[in-house]
């Protein structure tokens, strides 16, 4: 059979499977014919060998005792992983960095008037968890990279803390000025909630959960239930790692014994004011004792109070200092060198440390890794080998952001730029959907794989099982039909809050996000001390069986991209998604346009005045001078060389011969293909923030996790800075037409393989 | 100066106003030139009377003690309402009917288990505010006319109890069937709750006030702000008035001392299970002792804690009986007989009974319609004749459901059918925006006055202040361009309620019910004790202003009604809403097609056994036939009758000549447009209802206030009774018709008119 055959059949067979229901075996892109039938032998064998048992052991140990950077359980940890991937073949070591990382020393809450209450800042042990009372090991709740900080001040409830929220409080004549800050988790990465009150005078900024979005209200609370308890608090850490993250002091560089470092008062990325989160049952004294205007609607949540903006009466003194030390990471690295590629690397990470004793975020995704190096070695032993290299490697200091990938990625930045195929990483694991964010080049790829995979409640494949929640959950028509009429699941871009940014972000390696989740009590005790093994074993996935499905799905992922003659990069979803976002783009200038302008002619006619209640006197948002017309030439014609490139390749793809002929094309395609997402990348990085080059997406700097796409064009459209937008329009104009003549010339070499 | 002319201009004088800000004053609809200069002389006079002091005496002296149905103080006010009328020169006297009016006999609420609590059902005294002490006079909390019951069951929480809201229940396998539910206040009227849970087989039903909705989650509780405190009950009438409204014993007549009464036990309108009402301080407990699924988020209200469905395990025993009582009720009744027309009248009314001491429900708007009442006699002592008659009504008996108004519209019913040119109705009143709903016709007419009364806190016309609120709270861009580019205000369909309903539901009387409000803390403390002269002067219109605005909206209104040469109906509003209105059904009818296709699809497709959460398992809905393809040519026929009619009514009455010419043609024509709006009832009444006659509006059958549209199609489509839908088409159609005929014969009267 001609390979040409078999590619064309696999672009139809999703459509066809999400047409009939059970979908038959689909055909592996990349592969020959001959190929394929090796490859499907090996995953088959592949697939039956990840084991629940084992997960939960390994769980069990790793899960122990808390094992944040820097502990002697998280070093301990290390060690054990390396050992076992040294017992299942593998070439593993450790790769050491020394990382700035502060610890708490201080931290007091206090509201001081117009009564007082001092905020517990403690996680009671809970009875029957065992490890819930390991309090002489565990980290204390705070945010990781708050500047030192003693401030006394009038309290202001700002929301979740985003600009609009503080639009929000100006309108009511509310000022954050001088004010300690108190927010809400939520709808926006917590970092952006210090940052921002920082932009708007605040001294001071406390971060809590509410129960609304967090507690009580989603669900009964731990341990009755899943959901946080009124004294669970969420760590993390509030580094600005929009500008970058990693260890604060070597931006861009590993930070190896005898990097060179910036002093840490110079490090940009630390919190501008002092942060600390507390729990619900901390934050309702201090909510319960502000006045001034009553918050609108989408501001209250689950307290039993009436939410107040204040400022004040309520005045709070907030203390946080930390002891500011440089800490070892210890990322262990596995290698299995390719046999015919070995100078082509797919790398696959999750991190091990976690804030406490993270049973869910990262241990599940960390056993379900390791039972797949377990399986990858085993394969091994029974003769596999794989034509590229595989790396797997256990991060450490994810928590506190980033820290093991992020100076691996930059220690190892030329080597990656020149060799790396792919990234894939994993964190939490729940049970219920498959997820899956990355590089849309990955999105077909990754959904073949998901149609081989099962779904462990409802055996269908997860693939399937996802199709259906999507179309269950569709909002729109268009949604669902999209839903049913493509095989490929949608695949969000990636942003941050997990180790692939230094991959994707930073040097523009094409990769994956992937886990399970989405079944009611998914993050119930996100970074609390109760994130641990008697939680996940009662509320998560206790049979380990969707831990079983992410091995599946990870390491059927990893062989596939070692094994394929011709990788399996997708354009055509590419530019159809590049598309997309400029599309967006317009739409997002046109919409700034038309709010400027109802918004400006509202305050002429006089809205806004009439509808201010004297009692409660609102005040009119200031008139803004209407965004210009920009022009989009730049970037529709990159889109578009990009989409024509992309039919091109996959047209000469699918007329390809099989086999022999074909697989002598391979290894000078397969080294230009390498290449394709690197030319998403602009070596002067985003605007203000050059270690992000990625054109293609990028932690927003207002939104922090949440990916901005084309974040170069869209941040300077909202920032209303229209001069850069204009001259990132040439930018990624001309990025997206150096992605397509790379397109074409890998349509070009591989449509001169000889038949 | 022609008519013509000035009639013309008043046509887009609206629009003008809207685009220039502030308004000139608008020319009267039906009045010749030299007709409405003597008008705006009586009108400037009038009015510069209402007096904000003495609304506030009159309301201190109405609200210092409770004065429901029958008590001993409700007589009283009506005497005292007699005498002031009177005073001022009306021709009054009070009429009594004799209507059965239950009080609390036993009252319990009690969870049994798996703890033990029992509820309070009571409003604890407030310090401070005198009149919440009065115990021994307050009404008890309860709903009027449940049916005695004492029952032990299982509980359910239901929501809102509507009947989506089972459907969820049934997705998640619970069943009200044999059980107690409890609903929260809301989202529909009181009474449809116990209704819709005797459908589904529930054995008794509590309502509450959920504090997201109706507590410190609007704002601060009462004393220290306006909105309802933990202990504070919704009172109210729970009387199946989608059937009929009035003494349930005398459906149709006049409740006259010897009228024929049905016996209690056939009384259709009695609820067919106990209900009781509750604060949320009672619920908290009963609500919190819920197990089963975890609530969906829409159904989560303030309280602090995890919302579940149940049932069980929490078991509440409930007792209502009730003294079964005949009690009167006292309308007072104040006529000006018309100089010219005394054939035509005017009605004006507002309720003056109250739960308990009702100072914003009803006093604030019955002080309001005395003061006018007072300036109409100080009018006519100065010589002013106005050509129709005008009664004003003080009703006794709204509260347990238009018991005062029903009876005597029954009781003249063949009067007020030949001579009510239109009713005109307030209730509660507070501060902010003109309120209005109403019947097409007066649309035009009710914007045109508005335009004359001054806003008291913003000193723009009461019309532009509503305006330009209207353009801030556009939810699109339509609803925008609406609000900007037409000088008439939005007037909803009226629904029930208050006291028009016998009016316009009934008779096909021509309605309007106006006031003001949505200024932050309305309704607050409604339907309880707290509603009472301390809350009213702290918290809402303080300083009467609203009300005297009110006075001059309701004065204006009734004086150019009751002036006007030539009636000043509207019909092309008339036609314009009505042709919305078949749109409307036609899409209602698709939509509904579409929805249940698509769900049979994901049926089908495996989408909600794909989604179903082993450990919280869903039930797929059932497959239902899809609703067939219906004929709306009758419809749409009539409609472009009216429309055809409308538009030659229009024209002719623009063309027409003033003065004596124009006078001489009057009498004929009012007496024929008098009968326009009955000409939209159909004497069979409603499908199943046949008290509801009029075919443009009535109180949906399972939302009760909340008005459906043309409902004979609407709920027939709804209910998914086809045939009868088709049916019903065909019987609107005509009415359409019919009502095209009259106003084609008016127009035909009009060009007739010498000149």
């Amino acid at each position: 059979m001609r390979l040409a055959s078999l590619l064309a059949a696999t672009a139809f067979l999703g459509i066809a499977a999400a047409r009939t229901g059970p979908n038959p075996p689909n055909r592996l892109t990349g592969f020959s014919a001959a190929g394929e039938r090796v490859e499907r032998d090996w995953e088959a064998k592949f697939k039956a060998m990840p084991s629940p048992d084992s997960q939960r052991s390994y769980m069990r140990h790793l899960t122990a005792r808390p094992h944040h950077v820097g502990s002697p359980y998280d070093s301990a940890n290390a060690q054990w992983i390396l050992a076992h991937f040294k017992s299942w073949g593998l070439d593993a070591h450790i790769e050491r960095f020394e990382v700035l990382f502060p610890t708490p020393r201080d931290r007091l809450v206090e509201l001081v008037a117009p009564t007082r209450f001092k905020a517990s800042l403690a996680e009671p042990t809970v009875p029957g968890d065992p490890t819930s009372a390991q309090h002489a090991e565990q980290l204390p709740t705070y945010n990781a990279y708050s500047i030192d900080g003693d401030v006394t001040a009038p309290l202001v409830y700002v929301n979740y803390g985003l600009p609009s929220d503080y639009d929000e409080l100006a309108r009511h004549g509310v000022s954050a000025k001088g004010a300690i800050v108190i927010a809400r988790y939520g709808n926006s990465w917590r970092g952006v909630k210090p940052m921002v009150a920082a932009e708007h005078g605040a001294v001071g900024c406390i971060i809590y959960s509410d129960p609304a979005d967090d507690g009580y209200g989603q669900g009964d609370t731990y341990p009755k239930g899943p959901y946080r308890p009124k004294e669970g608090v969420q760590r993390g850490s509030v580094m600005e790692m929009q500008l970058y993250p990693g260890d604060p002091l070597t931006p861009g560089v590993g930070a190896t014994h005898d990097a060179k470092r910036l002093a840490r008062a110079d490090a940009p990325t630390i919190t501008k004011i002092p942060v600390l989160p507390i729990s619900y049952g901390d934050a309702q004294p201090l909510l319960a004792a502000l006045g001034g205007p009553v918050a609108p609607e989408p501001w209250r949540g689950g307290l039993g109070i009436t939410y107040h903006m204040g400022a004040g009466p309520a005045r709070v003194h907030l203390v946080v200092t930390s002891n500011w030390d440089i800490k070892p990471v210890y990322d262990v690295i596995a290698t299995i060198r390719g046999s015919t590629e070995p100078d082509e690397w797919v790398v696959r990470g999750n991190h091990e440390d976690a804030w406490v004793n993270g049973a869910e975020d990262p241990t599940a995704g960390q056993v379900a890794m390791m039972e797949e190096a377990r399986a990858l070695g085993t394969l091994l032993a029974q003769g596999w080998h794989p034509r590229r290299t595989i790396i797997y490697a256990a991060w450490d200091g994810e928590e506190p952001m980033l820290l093991g990938s992020t100076e691996w990625v930059e220690e190892h930045a030329d080597e990656l730029r020149q060799k790396a195929v792919a990234y894939l990483n994993s964190d939490t694991n729940d049970r219920g959907y498959l997820f899956a964010g990355g590089t849309p080049s990955l999105a077909r790829f990754v959904s073949d794989v998901a149609k081989d995979v099962e779904d462990p409640e409802t055996h269908l494949s997860v693939w399937k099982r996802r199709m259906l929640a999507d179309i269950g959950n569709a909002r729109s028509d268009d949604a669902r039909k999209r839903a049913r009429d493509t095989g490929v699941l949608r695949v969000g871009p990636l942003g941050s809050g997990s180790d692939y940014s230094g991959f994707v972000d930073h040097l523009g390696i094409a990769s994956l996000n992937i886990g399970f989740g989405g079944e009611s009590n998914g993050g119930g005790v996100y970074h609390s001390v109760y994130d641990d093994f008697y939680w996940y074993t009662h509320f998560s996935d206790t049979s380990f069986v969707y831990g079983r499905a992410l091995s599946q799905m990870g390491g059927l992922s990893v062989m596939r991209l070692a094994d394929a003659q011709v990788l399996p990069y997708d354009f055509v979803n590419l530019a159809s998604t590049v598309q997309g976002y400029v599309t967006e783009l317009q739409e997002l200038l046109q919409s700034e346009q038309d709010e400027t302008a109802e918004r400006n002619r509202e305050i002429q006619e006089g809205v806004f005045a009439a509808t201010s209640d004297p009692w409660h006197p609102t005040i009119a948002p200031p008139v803004e001078s209407l965004p210009p017309h920009l022009g989009f030439a730049a970037l529709q014609n990159g889109a578009d060389s990009l989409t024509r490139s992309a039919d091109r390749y996959a047209k000469t793809f699918a007329a390809l011969e099989a086999d022999t002929a074909y697989a002598a094309g391979e290894p000078a395609v397969n080294a230009l293909l390498v290449q394709a997402a690197r030319r998403l990348t602009d070596k002067r990085g985003l605007p203000g923030r050059p270690w992000y080059t990625f054109e293609l997406e990028a932690p927003g700097f207002y939104t922090g996790y949440g990916a901005k796409t084309m974040p170069a064009v869209r941040e300077a459209i909202e920032q209303r800075k229209f001069p850069l937008a204009q001259q990132q329009i040439e930018t990624v104009g001309s990025v997206l037409g150096a992605e397509a003549a790379l397109i074409d010339s890998a349509a070009t070499m591989l449509g001169h393989t000889p038949r």
